[in-house]
């Protein structure tokens, strides 16, 4: 599947933690870190672990710049 | 200000393009292009153009992840 | 490439309508019509045009509910 | 209420799924399942429960596109 | 119609810009203005034009928080 | 840091609730209640807390428009 987001990032998996139905993972992107917040359901399909290699997808309508 | 978005990775901008209301920008984080679409309005208020530093800042809800 | 988003409905491209920056993309799931809004540059990569097949891709998180 | 939401899908509520503070929440589009993930409090106020009609409601920016 | 959207603020619209397919709309919620990036279709179908009472809607999931 | 979102409306925080790994913060905005739905982490690392002032920041494309 190919998608219209601008951003997929590869990356890989550094830290998976699970909610009551909401988790969180962290992504080392080249030394960025990128936490991502999807479903328990979501992590299960798509076997996310520690050391998996993965991609940050955000659509750029959903990114915001900021300066110092 | 101090924001609660979990994704404030530093960068430089590398490109600006404004349209009629949206303008796209880009900032190279550590060699990762991430794109953002913001108001020109904000480009300008923030000044942004290309070499100036900034971040892009994603709020982890709208992360999602990818495997290959 | 698979995604967490847990929203991918299949369909067939209806309309393309493409604005300075931003592009409108209407497909067709089965009866009903969604409409996104993405990047001309998106449409461009992802060759989308009338009757093509696609699908919407939603994260779970962008999807509110109402009742009559 | 007239929302500005390009996309207001009507279905059925198939499933709800409460959370600490998170809900997920199915809705039958014409064959389709679409996955809500709103606050527990949404569900309430709204007496979501299985077999009532809904709508699921996406704007068009929250949208994205995929082709296989 | 009924919306799971945690945030529904009253206001009056106190500014409609167009551009090519997407529009600016500015409404002022008891002094503060928020401005909202919709289609221009919507602009049409809801009929926004200064003055008019209207909703800024936002999910939960949406909003950041900040402090100084 | 300066934001390019658009929205960045000033209040008291009136409410926190945590979850299991997300959080619901509630800020009075001139008197409309602005609910914020966020990681637990960021609200520690912000220290918010009842009585506190914070800003909602919302980004323009995540704002709709609805009329009764």
């Amino acid at each position: 599947m190919k998608i219209s987001a601008r951003n997929q990032l590869k990356g890989k998996v550094v830290e998976v933690v699970k909610g009551a139905t909401t988790a969180h993972v962290r992504i080392d992107i080249g030394g960025s870190i990128v936490t991502a917040s999807i479903t328990n359901q979501a992590v299960d399909e798509l076997g996310l672990e520690v050391g998996k290699d993965a991609y940050a997808v955000v659509k750029a309508s959903d990114v915001m710049v900021a300066v110092d």
